[in-house]
């Protein structure tokens, strides 16, 4: 098993990477000595393949465990499903030094996450993320949220788990779209970190696309000490952090533009990141090579770079300016000055991004 | 004007302590340079008595402010009204530099304090705290939340204001029921931390119930004193911070019991207290006399120090132990070895303190 720690003073955790280390959960949760009584949060198609799994796992370690499901689906990641698990939790009466474990890909981590950073304010949180997505993103840094029909993550706590831990076997059952979405940031980290992350997707694609373990836990690995690192230098994003929304200013755009429902967040992060590069050449800022090379990687995936032709970049603009990560309507973008390396930039010319949305 | 600093770091705030400093809001609050666009939250009893001064003193100063009403009453201290206000803060656009002012008691403190943190995830909040409770308890600290049909404050989060304003004209207002819960309070800051306290209390008591501005002043600015030092040495209730639920482990059980409508808070701290106290005697970790000073100053005050009769013991028991300050079932007393000092006991024998609550 692998071990990235993500450094954040008295809220620094492991995560463990592996295959097969589902079966190991009970042993590494209950040595952290928290209440007994542990309540699992997923859903029923997660649970269906898992659940008795880490069941056993945390039985035989001595905790009393059980479960509160949630609706499959990113529709279900509000307020009032955080509700659900808060009701559930008081009913079962865990206490202040409890723990709950989320299972289940990035829905399930973010309003678990949430609901433990509400009971009591705040209570443990175990996070064992069963999609690549999850396990790239937000299993790392500790924001935890839900969404409202007015914006998506609108609410939220930055929370930190006390373990995170992957087990590659659980890729073996995701969804081919599924699995492209954590492959989308994970050449994300590439752009914004790693000109060599990005030259290992570059040459590895047939092993990741065909589910190697080596290869996933190589890349899952590489994702989590890029991330931590920013998180652990910037935790609540007052700067650096911002960088990790690489391709998010116009990927955010177009999920809100299509209502969530067209793409998935991976794909719109790609369709993102591209233009987001192609942004950078008409500001002057980079040469054409890495667009190139990033649209090139997409394509090897199979991943969308181009927006459909029927999307309004005079509505996308505007979707920018109510992001929640803009301030005064002025609108932030990361751009790559090459592989490997992005600035922060505000309040770009928005003539300019809707220029570069028309080509 | 007086000030209490709260040193907590970074999130270091000041309270300022006068007659008519309301007026004084805006500018006070522009000074920040948060956003413009500011919420005022408040209900309609409050907001009809000082919405409009708080209004003008904000338009003053440059800030477009808007205000969310909610009805007045703990019953509303939920999570659903608190959804509301993020609602009402999406709409209006606010964004991760804005402020959100709580004009109000208690309530409005603590749900206006649980938005704010919820919103983006952490945006700013003021507050202007409109009771003699809310003065010297909920505007110190950072403790914000809701509370759930099984359990008071049991949905939270801490978040501290930038600053607080209060205005010992507002409590020329305020019923007498209401002002006295903030004397119970103020009694307990000095058994637990300041013999002084206490004794201005003993020797001041046609001033206070007077509402004489320089009495109030004083023992609002001891209490805040109280609390700030209390709270900087453990923010997040590791330990000492416990020291400020003298009185609450059967207050909470006694609102319980009574459905949180037959007593108001203050009222049930005051015979908490008093049992407190009669239980260190029952231990041995106290002599009478404090318990009959004790005793002597509530009834000076008109605050309640015996349990009604028809309380039954055993059910209060049993609301201490799933209280969520126990945990494992254990549950914790702060206890007075003399006045002006208190100690935390965890795993205090429940059958000495069923004989306590009958004596």
């Amino acid at each position: 098993m692998e071990t990235v720690r993500v450094e954040l003073g008295e809220r620094s955790y492991d995560i463990l990477i592996g295959r097969d280390t589902l079966c190991k959960a009970g042993e590494s949760i209950a040595a952290f000595g928290f209440s007994r009584r542990t309540a699992i949060i997923s859903n029923p198609t997660v649970f269906a393949l898992y659940g008795k799994e880490v069941m056993s796992s945390l039985t035989a370690a001595g905790l009393d465990c059980f479960e509160i499901l949630l609706p499959d689906g990113e529709e279900y990641k509000d307020f009032f499903w955080a509700y659900h698990i808060l009701t559930g939790l008081l009913r079962k009466r865990l206490d202040r030094n409890s723990c709950i474990v989320a299972l289940g890909g990035g829905v399930i981590g973010d309003i678990t996450g949430f609901a433990a950073s509400l009971y009591m304010r705040g209570i443990h949180f175990v996070q064992l993320p069963t999609t690549l997505l999850a396990q790239v993103d937000s299993s790392v840094g500790g924001k935890t949220g839900v969404n409202h029909s007015l914006g998506k993550n609108m609410i939220g706590a930055f929370h930190q788990p006390r373990l995170v831990m992957i087990d590659t076997a659980t890729l073996k059952t995701l969804p081919e779209r599924q699995l492209l979405c954590g492959i989308a940031e994970i050449i994300k980290y590439g752009v914004i970190w790693d000109e060599g992350l990005f030259a290992f997707m570059e040459r590895n694609r047939a092993a990741v696309m065909g589910r190697d373990d080596a290869a996933l836990s190589h890349i899952i690995k590489r994702s989590c000490e890029i991330k931590a690192d920013v998180v652990s230098r910037d935790e609540r994003e007052g700067g650096l952090r911002a960088i990790l929304n690489f391709g998010h200013t116009l990927g955010h755009a177009v999920e809100t533009e299509t209502g969530y429902s067209r793409y998935l967040h991976g794909e719109a992060i790609a369709m993102g990141m591209h233009m987001a590069a192609k942004l950078s050449v008409a500001l002057g800022l980079m040469d054409k090579g890495p667009v190139e090379k990033i649209r090139a990687l997409l394509d090897a995936y199979g991943l969308p770079a181009e927006l459909p032709a029927d999307l309004d970049g005079e509505r996308l603009a505007e979707h920018m300016k109510i992001d929640k990560k803009s301030v005064g309507g002025a609108v932030t973008f990361v751009l790559p000055d090459r592989i490997g390396t992005v600035r922060i930039h505000k309040g770009i010319d928005m003539d300019v991004v809707r220029e570069t949305l028309r080509t």
